[in-house]
Formats: C-alpha cells, structure tokens, sequence
C-alpha cells in the first residue's frame, strides 16, 4: 500500500471472487438464474471475473451503463429502471446491438415502445410489492393486463420483475425474510392469475433477500449487485460478515487530535459517499474503520467510526487506545456505508489478492 | 431543453455571474481580497467567469485540483486542506510551477516541508475556532509560535485561516453574524498575542458568512465557494434568495403516481447525492423542485419536494395540483441541497443565459 496517497478503493479479488461463487451457487441450487446488477461495479474489469464464473447475462440501471457494458462485450442486458421515454433513440440504437430488456410501468412505456417499432426488444412489468418506489401494483391488474396484450414478436413480454427495497430498511434479519415471502407471494398470485399460455418469468433480487433467504422457489432470475463488495450497510442488516466485504477505502491520516479522540483523514462525502448508519441508536457513522496490511485489510477497530464528513474531509472518532497507535501519514481504511456510491465516486481502483 | 434526455446540471451564466459581481464588490469594500473556492464548481469554465471578473488568486481543496487550476493558468493557489505529507512530492512539484500556499496544522506537517527543502511555498496555519473539524486552538500558542519560527525565507508563513463551519448548522440567520464575530474576534486576538513584526493575513470565508455579515473588517482574505451556484442548504441558511440560486439538476419524469402523489423521476444519489435538509421538522428533502422554462427556470412548486434517492432513482412527494400538470417525459428542475456535491457529480453543465 507504499503507493497510496490519496482516498483509495482498495478490492479483495479473492472476496469478490468468493461472494460471486457462493451466489452462483445458490442460484443454481435453486434453479434460478443469476443475472447480477452491474450498477454496484461499474467496470469492465469486475465484470469480466465475472464472467470467468459463468455470467453472461447482467443488469444495469441506466442506459449509459448497458451502453458501457455492450462496449465490453455483454450481449443480454436488463435496464432495471423503468423506461425513460427521453432515452428512446438510445434505447432503439441499443436493441440493435444486444438482446436488450427494459422495464415497463406504465401504458405510455408500452406504447412508446410499440411506435418505435423496434425489431427486437423485451420488456418486464415492474410490480410494486410494497417499497413504493416504482412499478404497477399487483391490484392494477387490468392494466396489467392490456400492457401484456401489446405484446408481439418484436416485442417481447419476459414476465414480472420486482423489487424488494425495504429489505434495507430492517432491524432484525429474519424481517428480510418475511419480506422475501410477501413479496414473493404476490408475484406468484398474480402470475397464477394472469394465467398467460406461455411461461413468463420472475426476477428479484436485492442483496439482503438473495443473501439471506434459504432458497428462491418460485424465482427464475435474481438480480443482487452490492453483495459482489456488500458493505457497512449489509453488515448491519445481517446480509454478510466482515470478511465478505471486498472494498474498502484506504484513507491518509493528516492530523491527530488526541484530546478530543478524533482523526482527520484525506476522504469526505466525494470519496465516501454522505450515506450514513445509525449506531448506538444515535450516532452518525459514514464508515468503520480497519487497518491496512501487506494481504488486505484486518477486523473492525472497535469503538471507531467516521463521525463526520464533508466534501473532503472526514472525521474519525477513536478510543485512545487506538489514537496512540496511528500516526500522520499513515493509511486507515474505512468500511464504505454503501459501495455502490462509493464505486460510482472512486473510478479508479486498486486490486489486491489477485 | 429539448436535448436533455438525463439528468442534468444547468447553470444559468447571468446568475453566476451576478454572485461573482456582488461577492466581490463586498469584499472590495471591506479592502478585503476575494480568493474564491474552486471546490465548489471544478470546472475551468466557470473559472473563466472568475477570471473575467479580475479573479486572479483562488483556493481549491486538494492537490488533484490545484494541478488542474494550474494546467488552466491559474498561478495562486491556496490549498484550505492540511498538508497531506504523502503528497509531498506533488506539492513540490505544483510549487515550481505556481505561486502554492498550504495549510499547516501540526508540527509534522512544518517539518515536513522543512526538509523537503522547497524552493518556494507559504503555508497559513489553520486555527479551529470551535467547528473542531481540523486546525490548532488558539490556546495551543506554544505550538502555534514554534511553527511560526520555522519560517524561512523560501517556507514563509502567511498567517492564520479558519472556516466557521458551524454557520452551516444555524437555525437562524443571526447565529452566523454570532459565529462569525466570535471567531473573527479569537483570531485577531491571536494575531495581537503573536505580535509579529511582520504583517500577518486573516483569511475566512465560508458561504454563511460571507453572505450574511454586513462587512469584514480586520480580514484580509475570504474564501467563499458555494456563492457562485448557492442551492437549498444556503436558502435554508438564509445565505441566499431562490433567484441566486444558479444550479438547477434537470431530470426526466419517468414514472407517476397519482394514488400516492408521487413522481419518479431519472435522478438519484449518483446525480444529486444523499445530501439532505430536514423540512417540515420531520421530513427529509434531497431537494426543492422548480419547473424549467426557455429562459431557465422558475418560482419553487409549492408542497412539492424530493423525498428520496436511491442510485438512480428519485421520489419526489408533491400536490394533487401540481401533479395534473406533469407527465411521463416532462423535465424537471432540482434545487439541490448543497451544489458542491452535485457539481462533483455532474462534471458536464449545460450553460444558459450566457
């Protein structure tokens, strides 16, 4: 780490390389198909251990970032994000270089999609389970409905995609589960009876549910991203441990203040993000913090947390056992509170362990 | 508008340019210099603006920007981040080119640069005066005398700099004026208590401040950065009026939700980040929403505001009103909550008025 001297993403291969077998693995038992969510990477170089593992169908969450991936040779792209009708010409360009998937959530998608008389497309319908965010509601079953009967040979209908946001929003772990299996639930009562003649599909897949259910009847394709690094956030939720975590910023010390029991550190809200937890019911911490070594990084220094951070500075709070240990210039690293921001902010990153 | 198809930083060129104008005709009239930060904009284009305005000494926060401002031709920079031993070398390398000034904090960082042997370097000793984010107190006048005394003629001391961060956290604008007396008034103390025989530099000057106290009498510099855009958390502050505001986050309308009264927009955390302010007392808002026109945009829509992001998604909560009037493929404008941040993320702006 002698070359470090400004915040760093710091990325275990051999971790990634773990967390991308282990839900391979468990996909497969389940019969489901993993199609990952790029958006979390973000880079040609992850997706191509990706791929090295098997994966050749992926998603993204905008169409600058299928472009992105189309560059470097995926050839089945999901854009989880309901169609921007602004993005058409993008979106008809796209579909003529690979087998491309939108999102449809409303009448005036489908019918966008329908007047651009694109060759080849396919389309889900989000379903809105409950998290509020997007999607048609499962009750809206009418409209459900004419938007399936758009369908033709050019444009496709895949099934439902849903997905399960408030599984990041819980207390305790099993909570994901009961989640999981509402979500779940309602999806397979609206498949029942939309009882199309041809199968259609269902896709989930936020990282807490895909981690911590035991298993995904029902599920044809999931589509978690953050467990590839996961991070401080899936710590806390109970989707991970410590050594699942595969990125970490690495951060120069450049000040020490002893009295107060804090360190100023080179890494603010444009390295690390301004996502925070909650800890100890009250504070504030926009990351844990461990040592670096020559192999990667060590356990949570306990009692030590980012407090504070601002465009480029942030603030650890310590104990004075750990504060008499570092010095000026040393390298800290901070266990990111979500490394999908984090990757989005820090292009450029350094692998270790492979 | 036609064009903006994703989201998108606008800045209107006349409103820049009048906070330009009125910044540093304040300054003037108080003698004192305006070196404004770069921070905020990133952007060699709106540094043209500054130029145009008789700007010819700037701050920025990172040795990364102080070489990019250099390659621009800008040939006075002040780094308000401190020294950061392990770029050293850099910082050697940025002094042989420009007129450098960094901020030292601790007696590593003086020694440091003693040895590096520099040519030619100033360096400010940044004094906490209770924001207790970085910088030595005015109490520890020891440490403060020897860093001093480490001057030589190539290693010159400027004087003291501070940034009142708290005004940033005020529930009323007079709190700044309190805040800013307050440390105006430790500072100078410090400067008659180190009784130099040369004279020393008081250089301040975060946006609160400089936007809210009516003259800055005893200050030889300020060091504004947000001015030149403002957003939300300024307005909140009371820094600033809408019609200041130069920075407008343009989004398409993708999705909307009558039932809820709620529009999802193409704009989220990677766009507008996770920073928030709390309205209402208890909700928090990533941003205010304006409705763009030719011209740039207009009056704040009432009740209406961005109640969540999430990567690439926005909610915005808003009236049964207000939500007959827009529809799936309308453009929206954000008034982001701190343009900084917003300005690190969107690096190509869209010019109006100008």
């Amino acid at each position: 780490m002698k070359n470090i001297n400004k915040p760093t993403l710091l990325i275990d291969k051999s971790i990634v390389l773990a967390n991308i077998k282990e839900m391979k693995h468990k996909a497969n038992e389940s019969n489901a198909m993993l199609r990952p969510h790029f958006k979390t990477h973000q880079s040609a170089k992850i997706g191509d251990w990706f791929r090295a593992e098997g994966i050749d169908k992926i998603t993204v969450s905008s169409v600058e970032m299928a472009f992105y991936f189309a560059k470097y040779g995926w050839k089945d792209i999901t854009i989880a994000f309901p169609l921007n009708i602004r993005e058409l010409d993008s979106v008809i360009e796209l579909s003529k270089k690979i087998e491309l998937t939108v999102l449809v959530t409303s009448m005036q998608h489908i019918e966008a999609l329908l007047a651009a008389n694109i060759k080849n497309i396919s389309y889900f319908i989000k379903i809105d389970v409950g998290y509020h965010r997007s999607g048609l509601e499962s009750n809206q079953f009418e409209l459900i409905k004419e938007i399936i009967d758009k369908q033709n040979e050019n444009l496709i209908f895949k099934g439902f995609l849903s997905h399960f946001g408030d599984t990041y929003h819980v207390s305790n772990p099993s909570e994901v589960n009961d989640i999981y299996e509402s979500g779940i639930k309602e999806l397979l009562t609206l498949k029942e009876k939309i009882n199309l003649k041809k199968e259609l599909l269902i896709s989930v897949g936020d990282t807490p549910s895909c981690s911590l259910v035991p298993s995904f009847q029902g599920v044809d394709e999931i589509r978690p991203g953050n467990f590839v690094y996961y991070d401080l956030m899936q710590k806390q939720i109970g989707s991970c441990v410590h050594n699942q975590v595969a990125a970490i910023v690495a951060c120069p010390v450049v000040d020490i203040y002893p009295q107060r029991k804090e360190v100023l550190i080179y890494g603010g809200a444009v390295h690390i993000s301004k996502e925070y937890v909650t800890i100890n019911k009250t504070n504030k911490s926009y990351g844990e913090i461990v040592e670096i070594n020559k192999n990667g990084w060590g356990e949570v220094i306990p009692n030590t947390w980012v407090k504070n951070v601002s465009q480029e500075h942030g603030i650890i709070a310590t104990t004075d056992e750990f504060i008499t240990k570092i010095k000026i210039g040393d390298i800290l690293g901070i266990v990111p509170v979500h490394s999908c921001l984090v990757a989005n902010l820090l292009r450029d990153i350094v692998v270790i362990n492979g």
